[in-house]
């Protein structure tokens, strides 16, 4: 029984009313919800699945899919990805190494934060410097941090092109692009590896539902 | 019915086993979670709960004590605070006007995510300036936003003193210590205020967590 009610009653205080809670004489003490009750209160496992991998390889695509299918299954999952951060949280940040580490240094402590509160997190970042990743993995916890590798190399990449950023890099007018004039460092060790170069969305994503789902009810 | 699964099945998919969802053959479609999907998921109304109020006015004590109170209510609930952020996200960041302001910008950036992920938010910073309130406010959305003013004023706080800090400042040994040597500007218009200088711990919880239940519950 949680030690925020005082007064000696047997049953759990969130099935009682708001109205019963607060017509009681209670002392509140303090007793910081731990992230532990979070999860259980949400029924799943905190884990944050950690895409890495070049433009084009699909980590967008994946992530969003990957959080639907998540979803659809009564799990409470969180996106994080360029959309929402490098538009809001790191606005104030370019592509430089200095930036990019910076960039992913965040990400990785608003990943935390998200565990912390129970929420399974997938990430979509290239993240291209495994010093960055084991970082990432350091700061969210190596019980918590799934990394999850879309291999596809960088001519499967270019040759899709999607956003034409590929033809921009080449042309030299976007500097500092991953796998044309900026390094990608493969994952040594990663959870996961997916060649995206050569299966299927659809395929992908049966996989990583199946894997995810499975994390996050282990425990 | 989602557009998820494109196999015609009138059952939410959520309902039916991982094993069933994977065995039928998919064509997964990109259709991103919505907000309203994750909040109608969780039961609740995703509110930021932005406590604003001098060192010692109890940001810190309420914050949690809500949060405890919400989460034995059912409520799925994070506090963001000194501890958590300050020693993680921001910890590049200092205590001028500058890094100040930088700070509640990336709170409120953080804020607004978890809010779009459906859980309800209560933040715990002095946040002195108005404009850098007024900021967390359009972040975050005005529909989202509970400025609760913490208004007990900086005589009490003084007295109070639980970590010695007001002391420091009056030696000069602290400084930009608002109350003391920067300014905290009131809010003019919070949509709740709370004299914590009078009204005790208890008294206030009580009123807060059933203020905050009812926000949470309404819509």
């Amino acid at each position: 029984m949680s030690d925020f009610i005082e007064a000696g009653v047997a049953e759990r205080p969130s099935i009682v009313g708001i109205e019963r809670l607060l017509a009681r004489n209670l002392t509140w003490h303090r007793s910081d919800v731990t992230a532990a009750e979070r999860a259980a209160q949400l029924g799943q496992r905190p884990v944050t699945i950690w895409f890495t991998g070049l433009s084009g390889a699909g980590k967008s695509t994946l992530a969003f899919g990957l959080d639907r299918g998540l979803h659809e299954l009564g799990v409470a999952c969180f996106v994080l990805d360029g959309d929402n951060v490098r538009h809001g949280l790191n606005r104030d940040l370019g592509f430089g190494a200095e930036a990019r580490k910076e960039n992913i240094r965040r990400i990785a402590e608003v990943a935390r934060l998200f565990n912390d509160a129970g929420l399974v997190v997938v990430t979509a970042f290239i993240s291209p410097y495994r010093a960055d990743r084991r970082l990432a993995r350091q700061t969210i916890g190596a019980d918590r941090f799934v990394e999850a590798w879309l291999s596809a190399d960088v001519h499967a990449c270019e040759q899709r092109d999607p956003k034409g950023l590929y033809r921009k890099a080449r042309e030299g007018t976007l500097p500092d692009f991953t796998g044309i004039s900026a390094p990608y460092e493969a994952p040594e060790d990663p959870e996961l590896v997916l060649d995206t170069g050569i299966l299927g969305v659809d395929e992908c994503l049966a996989r990583l539902v199946a894997d995810v789902a499975a994390r996050v009810r282990r425990g």
